[in-house]
C-alpha cells in the first residue's frame, strides 16, 4: 500500500512541528515512537499526524483542533516519560513548533 | 557530518508545512529540489528550511518572517513552473499548510 498523508479539517486548526536528530543509539525508541501514535491517536481534539524519518533527522506534525488538546497531549504522564527518555538517551537535539494553521491547499488523493 | 536542524528566531513567524506523496516516476525531480532551496535561500524573509523524505512521503517545513513573504516564494516565476511539473508528473498528492508559530522548545544543539 503507498501510504497515505493526514487529511484534516477546514483551517483553523494547530500543528506542532517536531524536527529532531536522533543519536546513534537508540535502543527502545521504535517502540516508544509507535506507542506515542497510539496513544496519540486516542487523545480529544486529535486530528491526525503526518512523520517522516530520514536517517538521523525526523519531522514529525501532529494535527489538532486546539491549544487544550495540545497542552493536555504534553502533559499526558505516558507522553511526559517519552519525552524524559527521549532527551536522556534517544535525541541529541530537537525543536518543538506550535502552531496555527490558517490556510490550507491540498492537491491530488491525500489518503490512498 | 551529522546533518542539523533549522534555527529560527524568537516567534511570532510563519511555517509552511508541505506534505507530499511522490509518483513513482520522477525524473528531473532531484534537480528541481535542489534548485527550489537554492531559490528559496534567496528569498526576502526566508529563515529556514527542515526537509526529509521516506521513500514516497516527504515532508518539507519553512520558515517565513511574514504572511507577505510566503505569498512573494509563491508568487516566484521559477517556482510558479516547478509548482506546475509537480502536479503535472511528480506528485500524486501533497498538502500545503500556512500556519503562524507562536511558540518553539528547543533542545540540544540543533545546528551541529
Amino acid at each position: 500500500m503507498t501510504p497515505g498523508l493526514a487529511r484534516t479539517p477546514d483551517p483553523p486548526y494547530y500543528a506542532v512541528v517536531f524536527t529532531s536528530r536522533r543519536a546513534a543509539e537508540h535502543e527502545g525508541y521504535a517502540e516508544m515512537a509507535d506507542r506515542m501514535v497510539e496513544l496519540a491517536n486516542g487523545q480529544p481534539g486529535f486530528l491526525g499526524m503526518d512523520s517522516v524519518r530520514e536517517g538521523a533527522i525526523g519531522i514529525t506534525v501532529s494535527y489538532w483542533e486546539s491549544m487544550d488538546a495540545i497542552r493536555a497531549w504534553g502533559r499526558h504522564i505516558e507522553h511526559r516519560e517519552a519525552q524524559r527518555l527521549g532527551r536522556a538517551s534517544w535525541y541529541e537535539a530537537y525543536s518543538i513548533r506550535i502552531s496555527k494553521v490558517e490556510d490550507e491547499r491540498a492537491f491530488g488523493d491525500l489518503t490512498l
